[in-house]
């Protein structure tokens, strides 16, 4: 299933457009280049078009939005959707703010997203607007009690465990349905799902979280592995997400002990310049549920 | 005084709404989440009050100013006015623009904030036009004769060395009163001051200079230790500009012989990642004057 | 001809005032700083020409261009003309978009630059703009031919070697005597002339296209280096991008096994912050042809 998948992205060399925020958009730039693409960035309304249409992948991501980002978003992602580039949502702290969760049923509502990759809160934000939020209510309350301690950073106290994951399963797998969207839920235990099939990705190392816009960075990568592989938008996400996630364990390794969650930030873009086929299938944990 | 101040910040974990530049806003996401807060960055007007109300403290840094970003730092600190949330100022350059003083001096007017930090040229631009440019006037002279060598990073021909030191610390106690805001300058020796107290903090190294945004990583970190103990203002600056400049001498310890700013800068936000009370109680050198 | 030009800038410690995208902003503030320059970030039409005018340089830079930018270079540029101040323009993705390429016809008919510095890709674009597209037509169809594969990064497809040396001199040559800049084009071999002088420089390492911003990061450090010596800009340039190739060299091999683009962006930085007129002098390859 996921033969040649890291050796494709370095011989396709997509090129992806990215909207994105300011906090990570340096790193978001490095892991597409780790990974064997290219980044653009650009985000004015003059322009998101033509940038789109000579690009194979289309980032979107909702970060320190404003109105005319959300306007370029909605022009990149029409042209994107016309010239059938696959296009990937990540609708960061969805949850926070009015503004946000508007700004993604506007995206949603006039996008079709190839991929939504989003941490349990986001997700649940997005569900919750289209009427499925009684799926998975254990999940959900939980997440409610600790809403005040999420941030974006999150997934602190909103993780998915073995307790709780056929409840997701089911949940990202009607999301995926209703949305038309590979849905990826990231946090703890990994998820993907397509419209028949769930995928969980046991991968990854909680000093993730104390890196800013790992996150994004992930959402950049899958943007890359899915403009790679269009025909292939389930595996390409699902090897993204576990690639990211061996990442954050081999940079782990490398740690020192004066290192500090800034060198650790490196050494996980420096993992993914470095992941090959055969680390992917010797360290890769994605099984189907 | 400062017992079990790092651990405190870990535990409580605060939520730090930042509206800053983006030179450095990657490095204060990363300092925020390495002492033990989360950082939460957005400023469009629609956004900004309600991200403001879920945080602990709110982070205003005039870094590459624009009327859009100066209309939501109103408003987000209207709103952490109305709810005790502590606000930070950092007036980035504010000596450098007649743009800059004016939107510092419309903030002041607007906002009470708990505490404003910058180096000695910025906090002297502000002292001018709260009418109190008269204080340490040897100091200001100084200034004037090296203003064409300072920029944002400066500090360099404006240092608070033990000859001015006394000056310095009746000059900022002053300005403390008149603002009702913990006043912080740093270089060469740091200097923390409420209405009452001032203290003296001899951490740092030059090299710090050398890394864009120091000083904005600085006020960031400080957000977070105000907001974890929002009842004792005066030391949790003082200690989050002690732990500022230790990690800084700590960083340039790890120093190899190829090692520049990248790397320190990297270095420096490791070792505020790995900090605890026990290096903060040992190498941190906070005196009373 | 560069003896003491790495000394110099130190001594002059030049502020340089960035207008640039957001991708690379802190790698350009902190490669300015490793230099021995400092950099100030300001961008709103209020304050720019204030800004400029207590800077020794102005690098504007097009990458993430809006309108509200645009106009702040326009002011920004026009009062570096007046001053005497150098200008650099880095004409970023140039050949991407109508939007940005219509930008830099109307910065260079509005700005006199000193220098402009791109990839082959970006500096065609600006040539075609001038009518001088015929002139190494050959270069021109090859890149053509591999337009797509290059978005703001590549090089990869569009490089100048042995085989085009020639073509290349004579076209950058006449591009300098139209504009009246210093034009520097790298990759693959990096080139500069002025209107009399052309220079090539066989530095640099091919890892450097896997770091994004590394132009970016070139046209700040080139910003610096003319600012500290305004009368000698060609050989200015050259010797930044010599530095800059030599630091890509020395980065490279400092690597270690598990290093990937993420810590070979900060050993680059880390490169130019420890470089020598020794170094320079040992490792330049700079020749005139």
């Amino acid at each position: 299933m996921f033969e040649n998948i890291i050796k494709n992205v370095h011989n396709r060399h997509p090129l992806i457009h990215c909207i994105t925020n300011y906090v990570s958009i340096n790193d978001c730039a490095n892991i597409v280049l780790a990974c064997g693409g290219a980044p653009i960035m650009a985000e004015d309304i003059n322009e998101v078009s033509q940038i789109t249409s000579i690009c194979q992948g289309l980032d979107i991501n909702i970060g320190m939005l404003n109105d005319n980002k959300l306007s370029s978003m909605l022009k990149a992602g029409a042209t994107a959707n016309e010239l059938g580039i696959p296009v990937i949502l990540d609708p960061v702290g969805a949850g926070s703010s009015d503004y946000r969760i508007k700004a993604v049923q506007n995206l949603m509502s006039n996008v079709q997203f190839g991929v939504i990759r989003g941490n349990v809160s986001e997700i649940k934000a997005i569900a919750e607007k289209q009427g499925i939020h009684n799926i998975a209510a254990g999940v959900y309350e939980t997440m409610q009690k600790n809403k005040s301690a999420m941030g974006v950073e999150a997934g602190i106290a909103d993780k998915i465990t073995d307790d709780n994951i056929k409840e997701m399963a089911d949940f990202i797998n009607k999301l995926s349905q209703k949305t038309g969207a590979v849905i990826a839920v990231t946090g703890g235990i990994d998820m993907v799902a397509d419209e028949n099939r769930v995928y969980a990705i046991r991968n990854g190392h909680k000093m993730m979280s104390l890196v800013t816009g790992a996150g994004c960075q992930l959402s950049a990568l899958t943007s890359a592995y899915v403009a790679a592989d269009k025909e292939h938008i389930l595996e390409s996400v699902c090897a993204a997400v576990s690639v990211m996630g061996i990442s954050g364990e081999l940079a782990y390794r490398r740690m020192a002990e004066v290192d500090g969650n800034a060198s650790y930030r490196n050494y996980i873009i420096d993992a993914v310049y470095n992941m090959t086929d055969e680390t992917l299938k010797e360290l890769g944990r994605i099984e189907r549920i």
